[in-house]
Order: C-alpha cells, then sequence, then structure tokens
C-alpha cells in the first residue's frame, strides 16, 4: 500500500463504535495515511506491506482521534477578570453592571475591537487548545450582536481555520442574547437576526451551523423556532444552548427541528432526552461553566445514557461563563463532576464531538477514510487523560495527515 | 549600584505585607538583582542608578514573585489511573482494594520503584509545576512506610533540588499511613517512625521539616504529638495534615507545638483557629483534593480571616487525591470553590506559602534581600492569574536571578 507515513508500534484508542473493546483499543497498532486521510488503522498483524515516505516508530505510545472541541466562544473582545475579581470582593450583580460587567462588556469590548486584535487574542487561547491535542474547534459568534461585528467574528474564526493547522468549524450565534439597542424589543432583534444578518452570513458562507440560547434571559421557545426555521431555509445546521438554568424544552424543540446538538442540559427532562434520542441529537455537556458558575444541578448523565443518547463535551471556552481552554481538564471535570467513565469522556471529546458537528463520516475515530488527525500522548492508559489535572502528556499531534 | 541583572519596564505585584495597596503593585517597575538576591523592586522614580550586566525590558509585563509549591508528594511510583477509572465504572472500595487500590498501591509502587524510576516521573511532574512559574516546591516522603523507601523518596526529592533550576524543600512524612506490617499496630509504627527512622532521615539531612497525617484513618492526636516530640528533639520543624475529613483537633495541637503549618482543614474549628493565630501557624488550603475527593465541607475561610491566620495554596500534588500539578489551577479553585478574592489566592502561592515553609525572610516577595525568584506573566492585571482556567500566560521564570 502506497501512503506517505506510518505509524508503527503505537497502541490505538480507535473510539470506533462499536468495536467491542474498551476505547476500540488496539494494543500493537499501525497507522497509515495518504493525501491527509488514513487509509489503514489497525493491528500490526492485520496490515498490509506498507510503501511509505516516512515511517514513525511511536515506542509503544498511545495515539487517539486528534481531540475535537464542539462548542466555543472563543472569539472575543476583552476579558472579565476584572469582574471576577469584583464579584470574589463582594461587589453586588448591581455594582458589577454599573462598572461595566456582564455579558454586554464583552459585546463592547468585541464591537470595539479590530479583526487583528480578535485575531491575536483568539490565536492564543486556539494555541492552548492545539498544545493539548485539539485537532478540530468549533466557534461562534455572538458577542457582535449587530451585524458587522457578527460577521467580523466569524470571518476572525474562518481565518484561524486558514493559517493555523486545525479545522475550524464556524457557528451563527446573533440569538445570544438580545442586544442593548433592543432592550425590550427582542422580537424585533430576531427579525434582524433572521433577516439581514443571516442572509449575509449565508451569503458570504461565514457560518456552517447557527445556534440559539434558549433562556428565560435570552430567548424563547417560540424566538428560537423562528431562528431554526430562517437557518434551515438557508440549509444550514442549527444547534442550541438549551435548559442551562431552566427547563423550557428548548433541547425537545431542537431535536423537533433535526438540530446536530442541544448543548449544556443540566435541567433537560426525561422527554427532552427522548426527543432527543429519536432525532439523533448529540447531548454536548459543559462541565467548565457548570463548574464556574458553582451551578448543583447536574445534567442527566443516566437517562441520556439509558436512551442512547450521545454525550460530547467542550470547553465552552468563553470570558464570562467558562474562561477555560483545557480540553483534558474537561475530560477530569466531566469524570469528577458528572461521573462519565474516562471513556465516555474521551468519546465525548473524539466521536461524539464529530457528530455534534455534522463530522461524523469525517473525522472523530481512527478509522479508513477519516481524515488523519491524531494525538499521540505519552500515557499508559487512556484513562490517565481524564485523571491528571493540570498535565498535558501530549507527546505529538497530528493534523491532516502532517 | 552594581548588579548582574535589572527588569524594566514591569509592573510589580510585589505582594509585600502592609504595602497598602492591592497586591503591593507598582505601576512603573524596576527589579535589580545580584548574586541571585533581590538588590532593589520598586518604583523607577525611586530607583538608583544601575551598573548591570544585563537589562531586560520587560514590555510593560507582570512580575510576581515565583510561585511557591508548599505542600506537595511529588515523589511516587505508579499513579492510580486504573483505580480512578474502576471507580467511575461502578467498583466497589471492595472490588478496588482486592484490585490492589488505595494508598497501598502506591506504597507498594513506591518500594518497588528504583531511585532513577522515581526521579524520571517526579521530574515530569516537577516540569508542570516550573512551567508555570514555580521556583520552589516541597515534597513529602509518606509513600514508603518503611525506613529504606522514606530515604529513598527524600533523596530522590533532594536530587531534583540539585538537578532542577527550583528550590527543593523536603518533609518526612513517615506517619503518613499504618503500613501493613504494622495493621493494628499503629503505636508500633510511631516508635519506628521516632525512632530508627527519623535518626537516619536527622542523621543524613535529607529533611527540613517533619509531617504527619492526624486522621482517624491514618494517626491519632496522641501519636501525632509524639512525632512531634521527636521531631523537635532534632531540631527538625513540624507540620500537619489535619482535619481533612473530621476535627479531631490535630491543628491546635500542631499550633501548641508551634508547627509552621496545618494543611487541609475543611472541618477546623473556631478552637483551632484561634490557636493557630496564636501560633503563628499558617493554614494550607488544598482545593485539590477538596474538588477530586468531591468533598462538600468547606475549610472556615472566613473565620481564618477574621483571626488573621495567613492563607497559603498549594496543589497537594498526589496520586491518590489530587492527581493536579497546575499552579494556576490552583488560584482558580481556590476562588470558585472556596471564594477566596484573587489577591489572597495569590498571597497563597507566594508570601504566605513561604511562611508555611519557614521561608518567610528568604522568598515569597519581590522585596530587596530576598532570593531573585521572578515570574514575568503576560497578562493585563494579576487577577487573569486567578481567573483563566487551563491556560498559562507565564512569559519567563527567574529562580535565584537568573
Ligand atoms: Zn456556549
Ligand atoms: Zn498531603
Amino acid at each position: 500500500m502506497i501512503c506517505d507515513r506510518v505509524w508503527t508500534n503505537a497502541r490505538l484508542a480507535t473510539m470506533a463504535a462499536g468495536s467491542g473493546t474498551p476505547y476500540g483499543a488496539i494494543a500493537d497498532g499501525v497507522i497509515a495515511a495518504r493525501d491527509g486521510r488514513i487509509v489503514f488503522a489497525g493491528a500490526k498483524g492485520d496490515a498490509p506491506a506498507f510503501d511509505a515516505v516516512e515511517t514513525i516508530d511511536c515506542g509503544g505510545r498511545w495515539i487517539t482521534p486528534g481531540l475535537i472541541d464542539c462548542h466555543t466562544h472563543l472569539v472575543y473582545g476583552g476579558d472579565r477578570a476584572h469582574e471576577f475579581e469584583l464579584r470574589l470582593e463582594g461587589a453586588s450583580y448591581e455594582e458589577i453592571a454599573r462598572a461595566g460587567g456582564g455579558i454586554l462588556s464583552t459585546v463592547r469590548a468585541t464591537r470595539a475591537a479590530s479583526e487583528a486584535e480578535l485575531f491575536a487574542s483568539a490565536d492564543r487561547r486556539l494555541a492552548a487548545l492545539i498544545a493539548e491535542g485539539v485537532t478540530t474547534v468549533e466557534i461562534k459568534s455572538g458577542y457582535g450582536l449587530e451585524t458587522e461585528t457578527e460577521l467580523k467574528q466569524l470571518a476572525v474564526a474562518r481565518r484561524l481555520g486558514r493559517e493555523r493547522p486545525v479545522g475550524v468549524r464556524t457557528t451563527f450565534l446573533g440569538a445570544h442574547a438580545v442586544p442593548p439597542e433592543y432592550k425590550g424589543r427582542a422580537s424585533d432583534y430576531v427579525e434582524l437576526v433572521t433577516g439581514p444578518m443571516l442572509d449575509t452570513v449565508a451569503a458570504r458562507g461565514l457560518a456552517d451551523a447557527v445556534d440559539v440560547f434558549c433562556e428565560g434571559i435570552a430567548f424563547s421557545p417560540e424566538e428560537t423556532a423562528r431562528v431554526f426555521a430562517a437557518a434551515k431555509a438557508k440549509g444550514l445546521s442549527i444547534k442550541i444552548h438549551a435548559e442551562q438554568l431552566s427547563n423550557l424544552g428548548g433541547a425537545a424543540l431542537a431535536a423537533e427541528h433535526g438540530a446536530l446538538s442541544a448543548d449544556h442540559l443540566e435541567y433537560l427532562d426525561e422527554a427532552g432526552v427522548i426527543a432527543m434520542a429519536g432525532a439523533g441529537t448529540v447531548a454536548v455537556i459543559l462541565p467548565g461553566a457548570f463548574y464556574f458558575l458553582r451551578e448543583t444541578q447536574k445534567p442527566p448523565i443516566a437517562l441520556l445514557r439509558q436512551h442512547g443518547v450521545p454525550i460530547a463535551l467542550a470547553t465552552d471556552a468563553n470570558p464570562g461563563s467558562s474562561p477555560l481552554t483545557s480540553p483534558l481538564l474537561v475530560l477530569n471535570m466531566a469524570c469528577t463532576l458528572f461521573r462519565l467513565t474516562p471513556e465516555e469522556a474521551l468519546a465525548g471529546l473524539t466521536r461524539n464531538a464529530a457528530q455534534a458537528l455534522g463530522l461524523g463520516r469525517e473525522i472523530g475515530t481512527l478509522e479508513a477514510g477519516k481524515r488523519c488527525d491524531l494525538a499521540i500522548w505519552e500515557i499508559e492508559r487512556p484513562a490517565e487523560l481524564a485523571y491528571r489535572i493540570g498535565f498535558n502528556p501530549l507527546h505529538a499531534r497530528i493534523w491532516n495527515g502532517q
């Protein structure tokens, strides 16, 4: 078999569905790539003879699929460190609002930032993800809340994908919050989002999906449905922030519309779980926000398992509720806080995260035909990735075969 | 002023006690070092003329004291990732014990490991600490529970201090658990610890302090007092693991004996706080273990503040209850879980951590006369260090002036 590169003497956690072994593990494994695709991944004993340009001896190290962070708000202006400090020093919410805190402070900073500034700050955060083995990342807009800035965020996300060795999927989240200009007129703002904003986003090909924050403090199920309808009319995939702070039935609504994923889900009930299972909608669990906001209501992991809903994990990297840029820490938090097993957690950052992005055939497992995105780890067993806290055992990372 | 190096154009968080400004901050600061010591740290306007071999323009970056991790169990054999996984897969404590889990599995692995193996594994963990700005680390024994292995752990810790650019303080923790050979005979084991073990440790100069785990599952206050008496007879400082799982009055006992610190302290009561305040014993808070063990009882931060007990923080890096090697994450956890302010948290990894090691005059602040241990950060304000999660903004680290 002619190929560009072969990795030998590796232990593989293929994460292939239905492999029957934990992690889809292969003890003495080989991976071969050609033109950026995996052409063989399996046991040495089953491998054909390779005619390769380069052969890499992995010294027995573990290889997993490259990690996929399927829910981030990586592009934004400013940060909220000062607000974090004020709050811990005892300031009230009102005092923080007066000092310019809250999501609108990020909106102001994002509107004021140049594209170059947004690129530079997001690039540092992206580098932190890449350093821990991320090969695909989703990036949302949603801190512009006006057409120009939403486009600017998405353009920066696309540019990160062009200029950095990582796959980027972009999501238009114009319906993240009601902007100050539309205070008390959410419905009018939804008109803007579903009309001129979405028209331009779609015409310029800036988004792969459309997302809505469905919550009492954001958009109602009715408003959410309007955004979904408009997105589907443009042929875009849909996603939802749902059931984070209360149960509005957003996940079931999203499932009815065939959403790729419903995200957060702390207050999700069994009806919502069943709707998601029926529609094949992935549950994206975000332990960083749960931790940072000191929530106590946990997502219904047992119900998700029981009904066979795929569970993905993500950093939710954002300045207000999850200033987190460590996918490895997400693995640990998912296990420690929500009692996922290490194998479920790793599936959540690989196979199921791919599905949450509509890329289940393209990435997320070590299987022939998929993009050759690998993370090679200096570990003795995959559970170490979830067990350690604040330790990065990445040995090498391969994106697109390189 | 003649010096080796000068750092100019920096914002300083001196963390000097009683400076009257948050973080002891100086807006346009200069630090000068000679022979590894700070000879000037202050405002540019107050600085003398320098005759320096090298001048470094910090470009407005922040400088804090190098971080001090004052409570770790960094040297051990094996890990407990498999146990972590078994537990999450639903195994009972009994099943895990049968599978060889628990602290005794680490004792077995540590006894079986060669000095070279222990050095190599601890060195990787130490590198993670150093990469986040740590310049001094305390390392405990306590996974040998027999003379030879306790000495081996301490010798490895000393060697890390000789061969790596970091200050190492070692602590003899023979009284960490009752070894299997002494099951049901804790008092006999204390004889060994306070007799032959401590004699050899002291004779070889392998320990700077002596620690005891005072808890129902470990050693009683009476046994703890015997260890303290023996340590003091050798002229060694003392420390205690106390009030982690219950309140046995260990912290007050340690304070009576003039302990440098009492550590964990979730169940500490006001009498214990007052005893610590009176003795100048530092409270070392370990949020990693609280998080990993999913504890709900929090240490009495408000009482510690009220009575003026200095609060230090540490990773408690260990395989069983805190497999954590990120001091920056400790800052965030202390704020998020225990509501410390970012300034209190940073004092906990600098000035107060120095005091917990009996090194309050030597390290922990940016003041003339102290060792020139610096962390230079790519941040806009010190609160960012505690606010971000899983992001390392360290720009450069200076240990001993270099
Ligand atoms: Zn989000
Ligand atoms: Zn400890």
